[in-house]
């Protein structure tokens, strides 16, 4: 017979650190549709929509973006290597990618894609990035500054684990976040402080501080304004005058969000510059205690840095793929701003405009920034004040009450504001603008009606 | 002009934590042997050997082991699948590979392999792990128990962050360890004791004092002993009639090492039984926070646990090439254990046998256990007092000076043993029995010869 004694690992007894930190893209209404996916796949009909709308995550290729044919291809060789010496592989894979899977697979130290890399990630490959971030900055970058990481997350883990070393270090972020910070900052055992938001007093308060910069630029493609375009932190830096013996900083960028969306291969790097050969070394060795980033992400995240050119025999169906992929990101943002908040209706091509004219029509208690960049809306929802108390009643904030019945209503999964640590007092959701425009037309009067009955129901 | 000022971040001003981590596998050894690698390639003949032997991790593709064809075919249609529709494509691929790329295709929620998945991995893949586990221990696994991850490495500091609270909790663990174990530990704030190694006193022991018992299964398929097997801490566990009600197991394998070596690759799992649901969102939720472990290794994972099966038609090759693989190590481990150890001589094969013990003959100053399993010998150094007098004089411990000296002398890397916390005024060495047959006796004069001329050298 077993002396039973139960385990005493419970939650009671982790981490408190762990306890504390909330990661609400993928959290509780993430795992409510999540459940809700299954019912409909075990009891067809039973909800009173047929799908879910993941609009939680900005995840592009789970809600049907293609990936570009030209990474695939690459990615495809490099596993398969094989294919590079076989006759039937020039019908089958465009010439751009077998050369471009060759010339990989030469600069491997072990011509193949299994061993453990550098813990920094392959040498041509950080080239190729370094490359990439020269082009687009207009100044230097040096391969042995580039960290490839498995994703940009597994890079901000690693510079919070460098730079806390208690809660007397603070971290300035603005408000509101993207939650990897909070909760690493909070795992580190560092403490979270809101920050100033505009790039060049950024840079200038940095320099005179003396503080790091850690700048997510994962958005950099994605920029859907007129007239405006990216600019890195260090580029703005360099423009200043500063260089690296004025001003430390890094920069994420990740194959999982930009235009590209390769999110589930955990491809990413980062830049630091102005750290001196002892830090270096310390961020090498932590890196080097996870080993290496993974060689599929590693390869992903050159040929995203350093994609083919003009000239190059894929460049032309490249550009359209990306372009197109961009477009329809711009279209969508559009819509999305043509129904959350009054204005832009004349910057619409003819069709859409007269279409969505005719629906427009504000929603009430919805007001709503522009959508110029990167993948969603953040709408700031003002509800009745009976909603509120029937939320407190429930235990829940009114973002997670509004979220979960909208969930329920409709099948369209958003993310509760307070994850992203809304303005106290205020109420917003996390809304992905992934789904593509005849979708997104089609889910934004399923919204519209959901927020008018909900608005009605808790007016009365 | 720019005012200058110095970052802030020095190596003196960052996370002390870090600063006491080592993690010597991709310590100061491997980066010399970078150097020289480089130094080779820049000026060919400027040292006293053509190659650096990468003995000092376990990385078998680096040192030209060839991947399994199957995995690998799966991995490259996964990541192009329009290839399973080409009418080329069974003539490039096996039957057996486009069948199970299609079934994982089919699988994924989205139909492709560039979304972000799951936190804990794609459902149809778990199973898969689960059906493997199943298989192997005669025990049940449960698919909602598996976390697949980025190698076994992330799994490792994932469990660290959830169980430790400070430096009063401990984790027990036998030495000499493998030393993801201690940076680990002292990253996340906790503190290491050495532990027993008996397989079943652990499990008893921890089932009475109420431990979570951490088991790092990874290398269950090298086995190199007649007679004997793996047995996972489950099985053990449940063989004694141990539920999870009596005891809490989490279970590392990853597709890096066992026979595969796909380590590039950082895929991964990790079984955890014995936990409340309570405390499996807690891990659910820190794995979260780096949104999920990338496809490729999930997919690679799932091939490691549910490889072709009897019947199957590449049964035969895949067969074929696991058994060339496990052989060879068999193999490399025998003659290892001749030319450190006096023993075994009469195992081997008599063409092996007639060749090695002619050149058989025990080193001074060495002893050495025999090789049974995974992929490294940990000789024992008993070095000259003038040898370990001479390295203090260099501010290094004699385990590291004979390490350096052997790269500068031969250009075989090894790991100094200090880096797995060997014995206490013991001084030993870590080399991988990666090369093959041909290239270990090769390799093995080589090492003979630099440790003659180092005893004597020390000797006089």
């Amino acid at each position: 017979m077993s002396y039973n004694k139960a385990p005493s690992i419970t939650a009671e007894t982790i981490n408190p650190k762990v306890k504390i930190i909330s990661y609400e893209p993928c959290g509780q209404i993430a795992r409510h549709a999540e459940r809700l996916q299954q019912e409909i796949e075990e009891n067809p009909g039973s909800l009173p929509f047929q799908e879910i709308t993941y609009c939680n995550l900005g995840n592009p290729q789970a809600l049907g973006q293609r990936p570009i044919t030209f990474f695939r291809e690459v990615l495809s060789l490099c596993d398969n290597p094989t294919l590079l010496d076989k006759d039937e592989t020039p019908s089958l894979y465009s010439t751009c990618a077998i050369k471009r899977a060759r010339m990989i697979m030469d600069s491997l130290p072990s011509k193949n894609t299994g061993g453990y890399t550098s813990s920094r990630g392959i040498k041509s490959l950080r080239q190729a990035v370094a490359d990439g971030i020269s082009a687009r900055d207009g100044f230097p970058s040096d391969p042995d500054d580039i960290f490839l990481t498995d994703g940009a997350s597994a890079a901000v883990n690693l510079m919070m684990q460098i730079l806390i070393r208690s809660s007397e270090d603070a971290i300035l972020c603005p408000l509101p976040e993207y939650p990897i910070y909070s909760a690493s900052i909070i795992l580190h055992g560092g403490t979270m402080v809101m920050s100033i938001t505009n790039q060049e007093e950024i840079v200038e308060f940095c320099r005179k501080e003396g503080l790091v910069i850690l700048a997510d630029e994962v958005y950099q493609d994605n920029v859907y304004a007129e007239n405006k375009k990216f600019n890195s932190f260090k580029k703005v830096a360099r423009s200043l005058d500063y260089d690296e013996n004025d001003l430390s900083i890094v920069s994420f960028h990740s194959s999982s969000m930009g235009l590209y969306g390769e999110s589930g291969r955990r491809g990413g790097y980062m830049e630091i510059s102005g750290f001196g050969t002892d830090v270096k070394e310390q961020i090498y060795k932590v890196a080097s205690v996870t080993i290496c980033p993974n060689i599929a992400g590693q390869i992903l995240t050159s040929l995203v840095m350093d994609p083919p050119k003009l000239g190059d025999e894929s460049f032309e169906s490249f550009q359209a793929e990306k372009e197109k992929i961009h477009s329809s990101f711009w279209k969508r943002a559009k819509v999305c701003n043509l129904h959350f908040i009054r204005i832009d209706v004349a910057s619409l091509d003819t069709g859409t405009k007269n279409t969505l004219e005719k629906a427009f029509q504000s929603m009430e208690g919805i007001s709503c920034n522009k959508i110029e960049g990167a993948l969603y809306f953040f709408p700031r929802l003002h509800l009745p004040s009976r909603a509120i108390k029937t939320a407190k009643a429930e235990g829940v904030s009114p973002d997670i009450f509004y979220a979960h019945r909208l969930l329920d209503a409709t099948g369209i999964a958003v993310v509760p504001g307070s994850g992203f640590q809304q303005a106290s007092g205020t109420t917003h959701i996390r809304c992905a603008i992934l789904p593509d425009e005849e979708k997104i037309e089609a889910m934004i009067p399923r919204l519209r009606a959901f927020h008018e009955a909900f608005m009605k129901e808790f007016r009365r």
